[in-house]
């Protein structure tokens, strides 16, 4: 019985592109992440992927077109749709995703994150 | 392929109580509200429900204790738990749940929204 709170979560944050588990509803977890750069080019088959900025700026690149979201914007990008996530600066987002859904989707690689630490 | 603004959408409700959709992520709806005041007590029996507070404070009251949510603070209502929400003044949530969730679960009544609007 007690809040999430985004900041303080953010805060023991320090490592880039290391998504954390923070609640869950139903089959899908709420997760967090601190991200800067580029990530990988990659795509979720059966799923659709939510994005909430929470500080900073997050531009999430597809084939055919691109969206920028700031503070308190939010995107889905639909499933099978390629993406790669990119911030210019330190930036903290908020995603919602099925359990056991990979941050790297169908592409895998080093920058995978099994099993992702719960805060 | 366009954000969804928070701030932007919520500047476009002015009711109480009535939750509009704002994006799905697989079987599940964003919803948005403004609230104030009490809602009814009432339970879904088979969805979690979650919340995040974007602006003043919300009280998610259960049977066995309470919650207060603030700005940027999160909460899921397990399934099956009753639960009421209270703002002692204007508030804005977001809310995730299953597309067809009602606002008033099993209490039905006539604070009940079947077919909320898309912003």
């Amino acid at each position: 019985m007690e809040a999430v709170n985004l900041a303080a979560k953010f805060s023991q944050i320090s490592e880039h592109w290391q998504p954390r588990i923070v609640a869950q509803i139903n089959d899908l977890h709420i997760k967090l992440a601190k991200v800067e750069g580029e990530f990988v080019w990659h795509s979720h088959a059966d799923t659709d992927e939510f994005f909430l900025v929470n500080r900073g700026e997050l531009t999430i690149e597809m084939r055919d077109g691109s969206v920028t979201l700031g503070h308190g914007e939010m995107f889905v990008v639909p499933r099978g749709v390629e993406h790669r996530p990119v911030a210019a600066t330190e930036c903290e987002i908020v995603m919602i995703e099925p359990v056991g859904t990979l941050n790297t989707g169908d592409a895998g690689g080093e920058r995978t994150v099994a099993d992702p630490e719960r805060l």
